[in-house]
């Protein structure tokens, strides 16, 4: 039989894995935004920032109240000061989509990406949209497996990071500074998104398995 | 007369202001390995990094073994969970530190720094240097004047932001993409230093009079 503290522990998964699907939804139409200078899409993801914020404020007070009501210890309270942690990562990376919007909102009526870099923001917005998808069924499923794949998807971004840079930095490069400086900062919040959702998915991974996941500070 | 409990919250205290005297050093000499293209210095930050990532593993689980053995409620038990959150702000204010060491290495025996963006780096140099010294000693006083005081230190660091970007795209610019790019990240790296040694500041802020400061999200 279920008791009221882990209908609790269940109840702060349910919102972490809804913070983790508002991320995801906020990052691909941030993409979305940035790719087509959709102004109304950027505005919508900049205002609803304010709801993953909301969230996440929430389930810090009450596991706070959790934690006074239920006094858990070892596995338990693991798990509590855990997902405090992984709803920080969860709100960061909601901040993240906001910055792409607000560069994309900043850039409009003109696109913020030149043509020779649309192709590798379509790709890194795919990634990181996998990656959070990913995340959100480790959060869900506790399946390690998944969370260890993570890190290969973490991987191909860090390779679309530095193609990036790679053609900010050729010759043929006709877009000056400015271009540069946006692209060099978006390309810095996909890649920080995406390692916040894969130290989610380590959380995960050291909560069921009790050892850190290679790489793991 | 103390009891363990207050000694336990008194030691942790004391590794968070330890953890901000050992940020505050590395940044300082990030920033002169910056300037002076000193790679012995750089090196010296990149690899102190992993002393400040091990006070904030040992600080984790000491604050998680307190909870379990003290079942600290209501106040006491903020008091850790923030502390588990400045923690974590000022391991990742040590990875910033870092990362501008790892520019300087980069661009060894060059220096990143052009010339006319040597006193923009010096002060925001300065200016997270006071920020990180003024958190250490908001979280070992408690002073939430000074705390307050940091909003506006945080606004001289949005100001020199602005200024190293009007710098990189001014028409004079001669440096080319690659050091816009580094200069980009570098000023981020900065800006986001500050950010968090703010965000200390402010969580002692709420721990003293169970408000948030204004402008906290």
């Amino acid at each position: 039989m279920r008791d009221a503290f882990h209908d609790d522990l269940d109840a702060v998964r349910e919102t972490l894995v809804e913070m983790s699907g508002l991320v995801g939804h906020a990052m691909e139409r941030a993409t979305t935004a940035l790719l087509t200078a959709d102004l109304k899409i950027a505005e919508e993801v900049i205002s609803d920032d304010s709801k993953i914020d909301a969230l996440h404020h929430d389930l810090d007070n009450r596991i706070l109240g959790i934690m006074a009501r239920q006094q858990p210890v070892a596995g338990d309270l693991r798990i509590l000061v855990t997902s405090i942690r992984m709803s920080a990562d969860l709100e960061r990376m909601g901040d993240l989509a906001d910055h792409i919007a607000k560069v994309a909102r900043m850039r409009y009526p003109s696109t913020a990406v030149p043509p020779e870099l649309i192709l590798t923001i379509q790709e890194m917005g795919s990634v990181v949209k996998l990656i959070i998808a990913k995340t959100s069924s480790v959060i869900q499923s506790q399946d390690i497996t998944v969370a260890l794949q993570l890190e290969k998807d973490d991987d191909e971004m860090d390779r679309l990071h530095r193609k990036l840079f790679i053609t900010l930095l050729d010759d043929s490069w006709s877009h000056g500074i400015e271009t540069a400086i946006d692209m060099t900062l978006i390309g810095r919040y996909y890649e920080r998104c995406a390692d916040h959702a894969v130290s989610v998915a380590r959380r995960v991974y050291f909560l069921v398995t009790g050892e850190y996941a290679s790489d793991q500070a």
